[in-house]
């Protein structure tokens, strides 16, 4: 760009300078400052070597300070998690499998058990909190990114079948979260878990889907056009909306505070819920038609999200609701839709989801894999039945109960199974879940541990349980009259 | 999506049951699950009263957890960055500007000198570690933007007046805040600042360029396009480039290490360089070109400046030089380019520099807000001399240097002096610059201080001066050539 061609000739013609100007140039800027700052230089060194005050740090080979160790933790934390994903990529898995187990291995389950010393050494206990700080801050914007989609959903499809079997997906599994908690409150309870509370998180837990990872296989397995990939999208929205309300409930009655606060704290939680959903929707979607802001959207989102988590916190719901409640809000809420000046809004979000998602997400699973020590079970306690009972209640109550619903209402069996698989896969939402009840004191350790190894086991089982119900004859009936409409899209 | 019409009925003919169905269907999931719910969760409560397990927190109102804290004070963080940024522009400022301010406004500088309570209230030690992991990750990604930038600027514009100009916008402000420093460093230099490291440092701090400040400013102003827009983005590349050399020398000599460490440490740290610029910028790009990576090419950008900080900060240069060798390293360095397979790597950069420049560089201007306690000058003491004397040489060298240069090669005037002002504008960059000699020990916190106000001053007085100049008649005297062909673009 700089220097075109006969440029600068035009100003000053004299031919014969030139040479000279280059060369005073040349000396001006470049031999006369490089020999004034040696001079300064050498006049300082022996300044001070007189002054006396030499160094105080005596650093040897290859120390690290503080930071650096951050960021020696962040390399390990971020490298497992890519090459988790990349594993679990390679057979046949979601990789946000891979990167939980990833997260899970850095911990005491595994690397403390092989080598603590190597764990000790990589994580010492200065570089938690700021992990922690990247972990929380990417959950938020996680936990937005949900909202969104829950929002994005919100109208389509809501047929009363459609909302049959999402109440279906719900409640059944809800249902029997419920009734397993009864006989397990004595043995895995919080300190906060008291009977109901302990009983209804149980069934918040198992009641859960995984939105994001359920979107992401319905697309690898090119089902998001089907009947059925709506159906359990459709299903799998309304019924975590449903949960994460009772989840929040929840926590409001477990905060452990005097009725009167209880109270008080729902009533406020209610109304703040009123809020975001109404005023504060609208007031964003009218900022956002008038597009004023100019690169500094995203700070907004990030303020809200910040602010709501810190309000909802204060009110005894968890912070990730808060967060939730600005995705719901956040104008022009389906995901990649892209007109007018709400445009920037939605690109805005996209991206910051897409940043927390694939980088801010594994310093989570790290922080939530030294929570849930997966060695430390006692196998021969009533962990083992626990955990066979509840993954059984889990994939039982998600595959029969919309399953069966859906059959009643007329569906083919074979799709009546695929939804049923398809909402049985928990993933990340589930680990959110269990870190959200352990952190409110309503499980211990040993049943976040346990719940962690059933979110892992419906979500791993349902790529093969899809490819082998696929697989099946009389593959995808309604596939003759689907491929036109797909390819006009 | 879900129900279309007249879908299932082929499958399921009998007219007449299908009203039973629904009911059957409705009863089955929703009825018996919430019946089986109420019980579980009324048994559970009276076997928890009669185990007498109650809760354990006794929460009043508004109680936030730890958690539910860091996100008050990261809201609060934002807020004001997002004020400050709003404040800055309605007054004809960069928003940068009115960032850092806020930053600076939220520590003792300002709140905690007018409301010592509030601001330990807000900032209570505990959420300091998690904000400064939000900063830390933040500045490594926004110096690995800096990198890319720096390699885009590589080789294009590279004329024999272009060099010239460069090295006189380098070496004139450099040799200035060298000498400048030699009488200042009894008084300012830090514990590890001894005679070279502390002069040389403050060659540095004078002849840093806010390359991205600068690059805003000229699309602003529409004079990206032009002659002397091209000659000083250049000018300020290459004169960073040289000064981001010039400072990792200086932190491995400053180290305070035995004269052995320091020496292995410059030899690996000058291997570590020439690894980044060529085998890895080769597998970098060969990658990029098979293009396997499938949304994890951000999770090996975060990997890989999170591990290349790591390594130049055991080699003792800081950590931050790592981060922008990735970016000197990343493949299709020309931000905005897209063309390929390496698309993807280009967005995927693109969208974690802006999340980083947009959401997390608050973190860090609140962080070094509380470094840098502007209100703690001791305005009688030598401090107001070494602000008049810094300020008035970064200045002259950055006006004077490059622009008489210019001038001497050629360029009208006007145009010579509208160069400077711009290479004038040091703005975040040089923040971080602080941040780094203050971290080593190489500056004290009264300098710190100093040169951070030194930063505010030039970047503010930027946008005037080329107002001004600007201003004036025979404006833009290459206009009429220009116009086509900018239109042509």
């Amino acid at each position: 760009m700089p220097d075109p061609p006969g440029e600068g000739a035009a100003e000053r013609p004299a031919p014969g300078r030139r040479g000279r100007r280059w060369l005073l140039a040349a000396a001006l800027t470049g031999t006369v400052p490089l020999v004034a700052i040696v001079a300064a230089a050498v006049a300082a060194g022996s300044l001070a070597s007189g002054g006396g005050q030499g160094p105080v740090e005596t650093g040897g080979f290859l120390q690290l300070g503080a930071t650096g160790h951050f960021f020696l933790a962040a390399a390990a934390v971020l490298a497992a998690a890519r090459a988790g994903g990349a594993l679990a990529q390679r057979v046949g898995q979601p990789r946000v499998v891979g990167e939980i187990c990833a997260g899970l291995a850095l911990g005491p389950s595994l690397l403390g058990r092989l080598a603590p010393g190597v764990m000790d050494w990589l994580f010492p206990s200065a570089v938690l909190a700021p992990i922690d700080g990247l972990a929380q801050f990417g959950l938020v914007l996680f936990m937005f990114g949900v909202g969104r989609e829950l929002a994005g959903m919100r109208l389509r499809g809501a047929t009363g079948r459609a909302l049959l079997v999402s109440q279906a997906s719900m409640a059944v599994p809800f249902a029997l979260g419920a009734l397993a908690a009864v006989p397990l409150a004595a043995a895995f309870a919080g300190p906060n878990g008291s009977g109901a509370a302990f009983v209804l998180f149980m069934g918040c837990a198992l009641s859960i889907t995984a939105f994001p990872v359920l979107a992401r296989m319905l697309t690898d397995l090119r089902l998001l056009r089907t009947e059925v990939g709506g159906l359990s999208l459709f299903a799998a929205a309304v019924g975590d909306g449903a949960s994460w309300l009772v989840l929040a409930a929840v926590l409001a009655a477990a905060a452990g505070s005097a009725p009167m606060v209880v109270m008080v704290n729902g009533v406020a939680t209610v109304l703040v819920v009123a809020l975001f959903l109404g005023p504060v929707k609208r007031l964003l979607g009218r900022w956002a038609q008038r597009a004023g802001g100019g690169a500094s959207e995203s700070l907004v989102l990030a303020v809200g999200v910040a602010a709501a988590a810190a309000l909802t916190a204060a009110l005894g719901v968890h912070q990730l609701i808060g967060a939730m409640l600005v995705g719901l809000a956040w104008p022009g809420t389906a995901p990649g839709a892209d007109t007018g000046p709400v445009g920037r809004f939605i690109r805005v979000a996209d991206q910051l989801t897409a940043t927390a998602r694939n980088v801010l997400l594994p310093f989570f699973f790290f922080g939530f894999g030294l929570t849930a020590d997966l060695g430390a079970l006692d196998w021969t306690g009533p962990a083992l039945p626990a955990f066979l009972v509840l993954l059984a209640l889990a994939v039982a109550g998600k595959v029969v109960g919309p399953g069966v619903c859906a059959w009643l209402l007329g569906m083919a069996p074979r799709s009546a199974l695929i939804l049923g698989a398809l909402l049985n896969a928990r993933g990340l939402t589930e680990l959110i879940v269990i870190q959200i009840g352990y952190d409110a004191g309503i499980i211990d350790a040993p049943m976040a541990a346990v719940l962690t190894l059933v979110a892992l086991c419906t979500t791993m089982m349902t790529g093969p349980l899809l490819r082998l119900l696929r697989a099946a004859p009389e593959e995808e009936p309604r596939a003759p009259d689907r491929r036109p409409a797909e390819a006009s899209r």
